[in-house]
């Protein structure tokens, strides 16, 4: 009966944070989806790191765990609920970011039972700091996505925010620790974009 | 040089996949998001069983491999971007979906290399079957989470369509093949939302 209980006790946590995680579907990027007609949400963007994971994990400059990678892209960016998107080329945001996401971890996480808070953190401070094969690697995807999500839509959040192939590649070059093979073909994205017109070459 | 050439189409290939399924943050649900201001896509559905599996796995009846209900959950849902999603309570929409949901899956997981678009195919299979402990879970999931949302929306898609206490268990009961404690959860949520006005019991 005492294990029963428990059980209905753990559950009933469980599904509060399942509930609580619900609110990433309202947090927007500022990348385009690729038809270009809306931004994306992170819940999306986390669910296609996800299986990118699975599609591309042979590129990996390192093995990989699958799996850790995969769980890494899902909830790499749940903190956004409380801290919402920073966007990459934001100097004024990037300051507190660490702060902000920190105390974000600490709140939702902690809405799981004792022992799925401490694995979900660790997960998520194992991405923060990039020290892992798998971490450099759920990185690179999270780097290489918004540059075809930028491309497919004629510049996107690049024209929006005045951003130019310079600074894309000093904030995306580290795609490289994780994945040169990625790196390779962002760049090859990027000269394209800069060919057609979609990315300014500087300001 | 014929191995890296070998890995340039392969990359080629899984980026157009990537691409590709981008439209199924373009599929729209019948649920609402948890706030009820819009509709769910799925995309962010598929996000979110893929956290629930991680959240919930040892409420299954039977032992899993968390790491393929996770990549089930991920792609379950992928044929919808040619097939649309299916309504669970649209009897019509209900009898040619099989086929539609084939032919989505011929097209889509063949823009894979030929190894990754048989791994992925049986994938989706496996969770079509709902023969493996992993295909009965993931499927308990996603059985799960539409009563969360219209329970946390006042009725939802139930009042939208006029779907009665009756037909939500009928169309759910198959969740406790999964997970009975789910299911015995589930049942609490239709019961509260009964005696709260947001679900008739019958006609």
């Amino acid at each position: 009966m005492q294990v029963e209980k428990d059980f209905a006790e753990r559950l009933e946590r469980q599904v509060r944070f399942i509930v609580e995680i619900d609110k990433l579907k309202n947090v927007i990027r500022r990348t385009y989806i690729m038809d270009g007609l809306r931004h994306e949400n992170t819940a999306e963007h986390s669910w296609h790191i996800a299986v990118m994971a699975m599609v591309l994990a042979e590129h990996s400059n390192q093995p990989v765990d699958l799996s850790r990678v995969i769980r890494m892209a899902l909830i790499h960016d749940i903190v956004e609920i409380d801290a919402g998107d920073t966007f990459i080329y934001d100097a004024q945001a990037a300051l507190d970011k660490a702060e902000r996401e920190r105390h974000a971890a600490d709140r939702l996480f902690s809405l799981l039972p004792a022992d799925q808070a401490a694995e979900f953190r660790a997960l998520w401070d194992e991405f923060e700091e990039r020290r892992t094969p798998e971490s450099k690697f759920a990185a690179s995807l999270d780097r290489f996505i918004p540059q075809l999500h930028n491309y497919k839509t004629q510049g996107g959040s690049w024209k929006d925010h005045g951003v130019t192939y310079d600074r894309v590649v000093a904030k995306n070059a580290s795609m490289k620790d994780g994945s040169e093979r990625l790196w390779e073909y962002a760049t090859g994205v990027l000269d394209k974009a800069v060919a057609e017109g979609h990315l300014l070459k500087t300001r």
